[in-house]
């Protein structure tokens, strides 16, 4: 098993390297953090876990929590959900429209932001009330009640988010929306706004690692295919026009988010949570990326 | 572990279901094989493996063979490779010269045809016999000097290859071939025109499944770091557009090819070769999909 | 000069033909129109014209009502109005995004959708009321008052109007769009709502044919060189991804809408308007581009 | 009438002007003319016509020539040529093979390389003699025998030309070329490689301003319907992706080639042949298209 002195050690590494991301910018909430920030969370399937550095801090999960969105979804809907959206890796960037219009309004995937939207759509057709029964059901995975919406987030986002209005109407143009866009996008931007810390989220993907059961409650959430399944998309589709780079370097599932999370699972044995605010080129956390790159080489611990 | 039962008793299922692709018809030679053939070879690492049905009988492995030719030029350029073509799934069927005008002349990754006909170039410049060498390469991979390649499939390609003549000219016009066209093309098709035998090519495989190490000899080929790579790089990119679809229903780490074979690696316990040459409309074998998806699902084993 | 017998007579054959085309149904109000209607209007520079047919009914001019758009926003902002959209044609559908996209925000011409959105948020820029404004510049070219906008079509299409929401959207996540997105679509949505008879159709393209004075009021509303160029942009980017049809089997500048109007000019000759609401496959009148076609054949006017 | 005087004063206007056009250079053979070679060819419709600068200078024509072979390929096969290839404008540049792949091997327009490769095949099947028959039909037009292939740039162009390799293998695997992939591209380098002087040049393409009969011999080479298309090609197709930009900045149909001339025609007026090598960003003569752009303002000349 992989130690808590590798894991500071490796975090001490990381820290002394010249950090060449930057804020995202494009949420103005989001370029209040401080950029310095850095915190890891490693837990073993069944244990405590640890962490280091500012691990105890929460920052906003964003797309990682659009994993959840797609547990919730598949978990309901089974196969269905795939009449109304694919589990191809894009080839382009995470709010590519260009896609949507060649493929008729049928996302490519769940992770990028049309197949999270087209989910939302599906999710307000089948629960009760949308955003509670969503934050419920985070909460029985993360075993925790203290996980929020922050709401500033969600108004900071729905005042500038022009290009996830683009595609919500190209999607309701193509007859795959079939609310109000407005109560649709409400939800999405709600979901994005989570907000978790590394032990959190590490937490909270446990099951992903254990064959669709929260460890510690031992509630089975997802069948054994179904989890395999979302860790497939989460390989092959997590990481935007980066899902190679991450598969090449890091060789685990994972998911990342624009507030510099990332979260990955090493099937059967562990999650581990990274957040550090400064992106690269690709809208990955720059120090998360090489911090998962270092831990799973160093570790020899990778799926393949 | 697998036994041979569960293993037969999936053969015979699959044999009863209606069969819904079609051969081959793009290179003559492909159009004469036997569209019933079935073989199916499972072999752990370290052990002698099991097949059933046409296991012992030869065929084209085409496509699949570029995974040889990926581990001969990473071992050889090592990441100097990637200057020269990139890692990212491609989202586009196998031969799309579109994206390679979008990307001027870089290949999206080394498993289409774009980026298999560059690392062709590329050990052209490196070996001193390409096609003897190569060869040589994947008989000491196979541990059996029984392995050639077929001269009437490389005529039969080279007679009809409009699109690859399209790739290899639109590749030197951005400057990424160095050497003869005649001779590139030449070199591709002899690779892609070996013929082997389901259970000598679940051998051939194994070393992907032990870290890089043939197992039978001990020899390392690949040391651990590129082997994962290869591997992340078969899951990503593997099967064209059905990469996601792949990486979905099977969960394993694989590779196919136009002649109807199918390899998959559960790494550090098996390699399982499938071969049946009626293909799906993504160019997959049809039958070959549909076991893998069965065997994975009935026996737990991804990767996962 | 052509004759009223020769245009009544042409009429005559047109009618006999069958028509293949369809009423556009996306715009629910549209689909109310008596898809049986069939008017002409000719009318020489400086002369009254002639008409046959329906020639005296109102019908929706939609996108016609771009060029009038393009001419008054041409006329104040000079060459300026380059900085913000191209002149090139755009080779795809009146509506595409795609490119967009790929263009970073500057539609390709003012012609299609995207191109006219932004012309509407540059005129609410300049214009102190720019509805009524812009519709007195139209009756000033028409010379009548006797022109509305159809409130009930605004209404129609706003509701419906998803692809126009995220071609708005996506220009504005570009930085395109400087008002506020329902003010810009609202006055897009009144322009394209004109309605107007095949007489006041022809009356009003009359400056285009006149090196941009009105005849009767002998008041120059473009110089002569901005002129030209609006005549060439009819030509190249009238007619969506027909533009080379039109051209190639016509061989005038024109403009045509999805209510079923077509008007094209012969410059310093005339103009002429048809009016037949269904559509052939991409969105031109069927009946009207017959006409046009055997009009120009026949009395051999063409600019070419 | 234009005058000579006003054509010699906008030629020395010209001449003055910084020229910021760069040599072709991807065709070696075209990098050794003279870069500051500038001549002008006026030609009135039944009327000797007359030069300035290097108007007696031959030079390569280049894409020049494929009007010719339009002309030749539309006259021979009628409106069965439109079987294998489109008129609509093209939206990019002139060797791009993204638009072959989407569009299934229909070359967008005939002045594309993929379209004029096309007709090239046609011509393969129809004429006894193609490169004799084509260098005839071409000096019928020019009413001169002293016109000729380059054997050099002929040469120079096989050696370089993989883009155009690429584009006529696609097309063949699309099943558009009938011929030896050899023949017919030998076919269509030749026609590239015809030389002309301006004079010459301008000479040769009076009878797209004349209905389609050479002016002085009086042979109708196309009926007026097939003339009025090709110039409508031109018009909307002869600038590659500068096509909207000569529309709008000239107002005239015409043709550039890589060598730097640039033909246009006003119907029933006259023809004008530029030359000049340094080419703009778009691959067309900056001197030539700034000579035509200022010769239609203050002529005031214009289809339009």
């Amino acid at each position: 098993m992989i130690s808590q002195n590798t894991v500071t050690k490796l975090y001490n590494d990381i820290l002394g390297f010249p950090d060449h991301g930057k804020v995202a910018s494009y949420i103005p909430e989001l370029a209040n953090v401080n950029p310095d920030k850095f915190g890891v969370f490693l837990k073993p399937v069944y244990s405590e876990g640890f962490g280091v550095g500012d691990f105890e801090e929460k920052f906003s999960v964003q797309s990682i929590a659009k994993v959840f969105l797609l547990a919730l979804a598949f978990r309901k809907k089974g196969e269905d959900l795939w009449e109304r959206l694919g589990y191809e890796p894009s080839g382009t960037s995470f709010n590519s429209i260009v896609q949507l219009e060649y493929e008729k309004g049928i996302p490519r995937n769940p992770l990028i932001n049309a197949g999270s939207i087209v989910m939302c759509d599906i999710l307000i057709d089948i629960l009760e009330n949308p955003k509670e029964d969503f934050l419920q059901f985070v909460r029985k995975l993360a075993i925790e009640d203290d996980i929020q919406y922050n709401e500033t987030i969600v108004t900071s986002e729905s005042k500038t988010g022009y290009t996830n209005n683009a595609i919500v109407n190209l999607l309701k143009a193509f007859g795959n929306i079939h609310n109000d866009i407005g109560e649709v996008l409400d939800f999405y931007y709600h979901i994005c706004s989570i907000e978790m810390t590394c032990r959190q989220l590490a937490g909270t993907f446990q099951l992903f690692a254990n064959n669709g059961i929260v460890p510690h409650t031992q509630e089975r959430i997802l069948d054994i295919s179904k989890n395999k399944r979302i860790n497939a998309i989460m390989q092959t589709c997590g990481f935007y026009d980066e899902a190679g780079e991450f598969a090449f370097k890091v060789g685990l599932p994972g998911k990342s988010g624009v507030g510099g999370g990332i979260i990955a699972i090493l099937p059967h044995q562990y999650t581990v949570a990274v957040w550090s605010p400064k992106l690269n080129s690709k809208g990955n956390s720059y120090k998360g990326m090489r911090f998962l790159e270092h831990l799973t080489s160093e570790t020899v611990s990778s799926i393949f």
